[in-house]
């Protein structure tokens, strides 16, 4: 099944760690914490989950009984030797995460550095496909400024992943952030990491729940672009993670025509909103719906381009894309160029360039 | 400009009110709240309004400088002579309405009567054309379903108008509601009427909350299919209002696209979501974005139906579609026929069947 011919940059690969694991990255007082106290998670899903290995796709288990995710040799074998990875890079499962600790804001920073540590000496130092997201407690700006400066230069280091918190991003707060994300050429990341439904709470089903994670993308997308991000941080670009991308010709219109009408009220923006989003921000494939080919290729059509659309897997989740299998069948060679490989890589600036085709 | 041909149903006119003109329809001691007390709005817009005439259009602005809907006889020659109505269905305009009020629901069901009254008295029965939509404060579904049953069965009225509130609408709370509407045969209407997006939080900039009002329309479509209300009320129809329709392929396949994974989740539902949408649901078109005539029957192809969109104004508002003009021109008659008249009177049950030619 090995196809070297891909060139694939995978931009969604949920590594999975233990918090047993973190311990030797954590200074102490954090340590204790974790050792030898009680770990309160502040959140869980409230639903069964949809699949026998919970999240996971069932053959993703390791072997040995560990989640799937947490194992490098089994991903690779399972993975990137058996799809022919170029590239993947890691966004991680980290649950509970630094950014839903509401309080003890230096413990949340201390856990993000502890997992960035963990994840380059056990993954991206182990594996040359591998490239990685720094992690971050946002809640603690100067604390997640500190994190970006010390691992964001990093050679495979690669983007932000930047949590969903109550503030919107395009607020200011987040300036200092999108500063050293230009600096250290990181892309900033979007994966989802809170309901992104009604009223921030939880609906009745996870069918719906998951159904909609497309609106958290909406939502951030519109408040990035009019709040003039990327006029401020001309150079600064966006990975939208796990949110598909067939709503982006409709959210590209409504943003258009939004700002004929109302532009007076954001005149920073000099821009057609839907050029803003050609240029800044790039949108993964997964979980791609079922599409004709000729409904695929008008998505395209309508969005005015086929370059800011970059294909993931969700590896291990339970709705992983094969490359082989989730788009329509008969796509050109130059498009599939682009959605495996080329649009990645013209997005992150730290990836290699092209390898010789041998 | 007349054009009788048109045939146009117009399924969002907003009528005003100004609450001094509620008080001989209010029942003491709700009266005496309004003539004697403050009135505290709950919530209002952080933004400035968009247009000089708030969000009106200036030239609705009535001559004797009451606000823009408040007056029928403009109206009638501004709008429905001018433009050619067959019918319209108003909409309203209550700011605060019942529905936002979060305590003391019996003030808000009596408010919601009396609007109801007004609206029958002042705009019903003076013009053949208009048809209503009864106003509920959902908060109370007792005094609500009691509101459906004592003007309900008014000839001109042709929906109940559904309060967007904490619950989404899938929740059983409202099956006496949709129960009412079955039995009257009414649709349900939603129109936006709280900060749809993050969080419930207004954004920064009025342009964020009005290009992401489609999002709240896509939650609670979402909400209404995956909890079984059309299974439960198989009757039972919605109008989806001012949130336009261009999102509407999207949400069909990714719905469909996680109910082929996930439906034992849900399995009550025994169709696919979108056969659901197609057969349940409409959707208006304002406010319509600019779209070549190519792109607009894609949208339609993608849809796999063009007979749940209707046309609506949004008179009086600032953004308001002239059905001359908002369309790509070039579409053929028999589109127009549907958007412009047949749907809307394939889905309201109540509305007059087409009249002779002259």
């Amino acid at each position: 099944m090995t196809n070297p011919k891909l060139h694939l940059i995978d931009t969604d690969i949920h590594e999975r760690v233990q918090y047993s694991q973190l311990l030797p990255y954590l200074p102490q007082p954090y340590r204790r914490y974790i050792e030898d106290c009680s770990w309160i998670q502040e959140k869980h899903m409230p639903f069964t989950q949809p699949a026998v290995a919970g999240v996971d796709r069932a053959d993703a288990v390791v072997p040995d009984g560990r989640p799937a995710g947490s194992d490098l040799p089994f991903m690779q074998s399972q993975l990137l030797d058996e799809i022919g990875h170029e590239f993947g890079i890691l966004t991680g499962a980290l649950d509970p995460s630094p950014s839903s600790m509401h309080g003890w804001y230096e413990m949340a920073t201390a856990l993000a550095s502890a997992y960035n540590d963990w994840q380059i000496e056990h993954w991206l130092e182990k594996d040359e496909r591998l490239y990685g997201s720094v992690h971050i407690a946002a809640q603690d700006p100067q604390g997640a400024v500190k994190e970006i400066e010390r691992v964001g230069s990093h050679k495979k280091m690669v983007q932000i992943l930047l949590p969903i918190d109550d503030k919107l991003w395009g607020d200011p707060y987040y300036h200092p952030i999108f500063e050293a994300a230009e600096k250290h050429d990181l892309m900033i990341g979007m994966h989802h990491n809170e309901p992104p439904v009604h009223y921030g709470k939880w609906p009745r089903y996870f069918i719906e729940w998951h159904t909609l994670i497309p609106v958290a993308h909406m939502t951030m997308v519109t408040n990035m672009v009019f709040n003039g991000v990327f006029e401020k941080f001309p150079k600064l670009k966006m990975m939208m993670i796990e949110g598909g991308f067939t709503y982006v010709p409709f959210l590209m219109r409504k943003m258009d025509q939004q700002y004929r009408d109302l532009r007076h009220e954001v005149p920073w923006i000099k821009r057609m909103p839907s050029d803003i989003i050609r240029k800044h921000i790039c949108f993964t494939t997964q979980p791609l719906e079922e599409m004709t080919k000729k409904e695929f290729l008008q998505t395209f059509e309508h969005m005015g381009t086929d370059e800011i659309v970059s294909f993931s897997t969700d590896y291990p989740h339970w709705d992983y894309d094969s490359p082989y299998e989730a788009l329509p069948k008969g796509l050109d060679e130059g498009l599939q160029r682009k959605l495996f490989s080329e649009n990645a890589r013209n997005f992150y600036p730290k990836l290699p360039q092209l390898k010789e085709e041998e």
